[in-house]
């Protein structure tokens, strides 16, 4: 396993675009991601696309080739990679264990999903696929649903409070609002978090994240050669992706995601760092709750302090520990399949000191985890500046 | 790069199946293949789904955790790749990479896809996403009215004859009548071909392939420790996954794939043979044309050559070079994602000597190729006994 490092970056907006095809979103992405690192098409030896439903949104399947050849990348490896709200971040993975094995040396990941087309009724029967629909989703369950039993165990077992829930929104809403990338820019008050529209109780309209249009896209190299391509090289020191079981009914404790524990503690010996050397992460915050559990489970605080440890700001850009910089799924967005690039992309421009506005003070070891339905996929990836 | 042998597989029969879920088709297959290589689903330590479109024709997405949870695998990488036909050979392709590298060393792959739950024209409609759908599809094909252009043009430039397509048609339906795993199990001569229900002239009904419902597995392990598991280990001696343009009318030729043809020619290098060489071979004949033009871009027969070579009989079982001795996607069947693992699994079986019936002579170098949607993805495969 040689060293492998993100060369460069690309990413549209996030945002609803009735006007974008699926392909124009990926394309613009990979586009700007090339340039960036400076790279003809010509040159990538491998794609990886992540995309969790593109054939239910929009019909079109055989993606990977598809977006590919639309960028000049052919005549080598494309595939398209599916772990529902994890595959942008399984593409990334398989991309870079196909680098770090010496198989390739530049390797091309895109994200991406196109939602907005759809009206919201599909939208939620197509996200429902991503969990057990013969089991849970026929017995009448949403996701909004089964994260909110989750919330509501969490709150029963450890007392975690609505307060809690609406400190993430909060937060988020408020990076999102000075990210020039968000789908969502508007700042919001705890009291207004707390009244939203009830969604599936405890979760109001601000504990849940937004159906988006978007992508993102990573181009991986050896760090070896990295310095041919960037002046600043974002070293992948650890990362690993892990399964569990689809349907929330066949876990033994909804209060934690075995899966994102154990990609963790893989990541972490990877890159011979522990969660409190993690100085900044992006957090796959599909519902305000994920984010608090997601903090449990990577360690950076104990099983049930991540409600309290939300509502003291230990996660806003100015906390110990900012959480989400980039406004999270909660107000950056959630087009599925780009989400886990795109979280890749927004921890390599902190660790590159691009971050503008949301720039954070200690941007030298981050983390980004991606979670896929309610915990049946995890991707961990810690990234370090050179 | 360390040699990796095939060191198990397991197949469901192909068919319609009302009865049987995704699901239960894929752990079906996943159960025989770790039972033939005596494997405890625990140790595998990468799972590779390939399935073309579960979510369209199921609802059920987020696949590889789904199947792998229910066979015991869970808590290491399971994703599902997607590469429209060739899914499952790009699974394999994937899977095969990732054991050579040195990331794993007993890495599952499973194909599936139950396709026989929907009507014929939404069967029809979830194919075309294989395609270009805003193109080529939107004014008016569909797959078969491709492949009849293709045919068309096939036959317009080399002289390729009707009986000449039904002749891969006959030899394909005579293979599959002997094999207890074919969907259709049925001879027929080739007045019967030639005088079949046209679907897109020239194709008939009897050009063209199943509908199918199946999956079919293989395991993985590096060659070193092959011996551990099984008597008769199948090297893995050359492989590699290629991609094209999706839209035929953006391709220069439409008589060729190219995607195959490179594939091809890195797969010989890989093993260190040539098409000469090569004893077998199971091809991807989603249509009688496919098979045709497999055999000139694998380079079995010379551009132009491959209808009168069929129709001389060149690769019946009796043949000097026998093609689809399994019956082919023709009489097998095609269950999209699970053909290429299935693909894998006839080669491998005959190369062990266990196919029964069907069993050639000469068995020690066969050859597997999976063709995704027409051309934009190739998979080329060159398995040989110890």
């Amino acid at each position: 396993m040689r060293p492998v490092a993100v060369i460069g970056t690309g990413k549209t907006q996030f945002g609803a675009f009735p006007d974008r095809t699926l392909r124009s979103l990926a394309v613009e992405a990979g586009r700007a991601c090339l340039e960036n690192a400076q790279v003809a098409s010509s040159r990538v030896e491998a794609f990886f696309l992540g995309n969790f439903a593109g054939p239910s949104f929009t019909g079109q399947n055989h993606l990977a080739p598809y977006v590919g050849s639309a960028l000049g990348v052919t005549g080598v490896p494309a595939t398209r990679v599916e772990a529902a709200c994890a595959s942008g971040g399984s593409a990334f993975f398989h991309a870079f264990s196909s680098v770090a094995a010496g198989l390739y040396d530049l390797v091309l990941v895109i994200g991406v999903e196109k939602m907005t087309s759809q009206t919201t009724p599909r939208v939620a029967e197509i996200l429902a696929g991503a969990g057990d629909l013969a089991g849970e989703m026929k017995a009448g369950a949403t996701f909004p649903s089964l994260f909110a039993m989750i919330a509501r165990r969490h709150m029963y077992q450890y007392g975690t409070r609505r307060e809690d829930l609406a400190a993430v929104a909060v937060k988020n809403h408020a990076n999102g609002a000075k990210s020039p990338y968000a789908h969502m820019r508007k700042v919001i008050t705890l009291a207004q978090a707390l009244a939203g529209k009830p969604v599936a109780e405890p979760l109001t309209v601000y504990d849940c994240s937004l159906i988006s249009d978007g992508a993102a896209a990573v181009l991986l190299a050896p760090a070896g050669l990295a310095s041919e391509f960037t002046a600043r090289p974002v070293i992948v020191a650890g990362i690993a992706q892990t399964s569990d079981c689809v349907a929330l009914d066949e876990k033994e404790d909804i209060t934690t995601f075995p899966a994102v524990k154990r990609a963790a503690e893989k990541a972490y010996r990877m890159a011979g760092a522990g969660p409190a050397d993690i100085e900044f992460a992006e957090l796959h915050d599909c519902f305000t709750i994920a984010e608090i559990i997601a903090l449990e489970d990577l360690g950076f605080v104990k099983p049930g302090e991540g409600g309290p440890y939300s509502s003291a700001g230990c996660t806003a850009l100015t906390g110990p520990k900012p959480v989400n910089a980039s406004g999270g799924l909660k107000a950056k967005g959630h087009p599925v399949g780009a989400t886990g690039v795109a979280q890749i992309c927004d921890v390599v421009a902190q660790i590159r000191g691009e971050a503008g506005e949301l720039q954070l003070p200690r941007h030298s070891l981050g983390l980004a985890q991606n979670l896929g339905g309610s915990g049946a996929t995890a991707v961990v990836t810690v990234l370090r500046a050179t």
